[in-house]
């Protein structure tokens, strides 16, 4: 059909992004993740920042809020032209050749395009809040309060593009847990299936 | 901890019942299905098939208006006891050494008790239909909605007595889209996660 693509979702602290990044490398193949954005504000016009934070999470209620008080509608015109970057970028690379692709609906976006091999990450709370703390140093209290907070705009932003269920078990060729899994397995199991994946005609 | 167990969970016409057989067949463990059934028939004096379908289903809404109608609350109760005989035997099985065991929330019940694999197993509707005509020789119109009324009464008789979404990423340690990676390969890698689990003191 096309091009053998791993997309890879995850939850926020599981380590999907190096698992993800691990398997690519295994594999010898680009993996994709702030390339991407990089590519998407290019093609949008749009700040990185905004790409990066905006082009996967569904804004928070104090942002709608602000948002409605100054009665702007700039904020649903760059929501709707990001989306339209993230897809033609994901489709370009896409049709480069294979790779792994982070985040961004990029299963969605594939589905039936491409030969995809579609992966979400999960790991319990308190193994991601230790990964957060140890990984990117933030030693924030309210780190857990922060965890649930992304994974809830993530899930939100996913369910409005694509109409589906982020982290439903039916939504994915595989989930892995991580944290009882480990790392290294879950790249084994994913570089693979990719191996195994035979490309339709 | 205790023992090492695989637990199956998987949606009607998925394989799952067949993909937990054949782990077990792979790594020289038992595999308790239909035998788990007589065992908690004989432990909890009710019939096989009330067993079979009640001990990890819902009733349908139909059965309720019926014993709605003759006001009659023996149900409940050999529900409550069907249950607390279902997690004895589970108990004792896993207690006696390492198997896999499938469906009736023996994921929920063992948890903390002892090394669990935990594992879902899923395919798209189109091809559990396929199954279920190939395999059980059902010709029936209606098979989709057969399914979809399986599992939804699966479904919530997990989230009844277990608290937790039955088909969510991040209930289980994988899970596995039986039709996109093939009934060998999932064997293969489940049976593989059991080998490298590490058993806990």
């Amino acid at each position: 059909m096309g091009n053998k693509i791993i997309t890879v979702s995850r939850q926020f602290g599981s380590g999907g992004r190096t698992i993800g990044r691990m398997v690519a490398e295994k594999l010898g193949i680009p993996c994709y993740d702030q390339e991407l954005i990089e590519k998407i504000a290019k093609e949008s016009g749009l700040a990185e920042e905004y790409v990066e934070e905006r082009g996967e999470h569904m804004p928070s209620s104090s942002w709608i809020a602000n948002a409605l008080a100054v009665r702007s509608v700039s904020g649903m015109i760059n929501e709707d032209q990001l989306w339209s970057s993230q897809c033609k970028v994901i489709f370009d690379i896409a049709d480069q050749g294979p790779c792994v692709i982070i985040g961004r609906c990029a299963d969605h976006i594939l589905k039936g395009k491409h030969d995809l091999v579609t992966v979400f990450i999960h790991a319990p709370m308190e193994k991601r809040a230790e990964r957060i703390i140890n990984v990117y140093g933030e030693k924030n209290v309210s780190i857990e309060k922060r965890i649930n907070d992304k994974d809830k705009r993530r899930k939100a932003y996913y369910q409005l593009y694509t109409d589906s269920e982020w982290g439903a078990a039916t939504n994915y060729d595989i989930t892995l847990n991580s944290a009882s899994i480990g790392f290294e397995k879950c790249v084994d199991i994913i570089a693979d299936l990719y191996n195994n994946k035979k490309t339709t005609e």
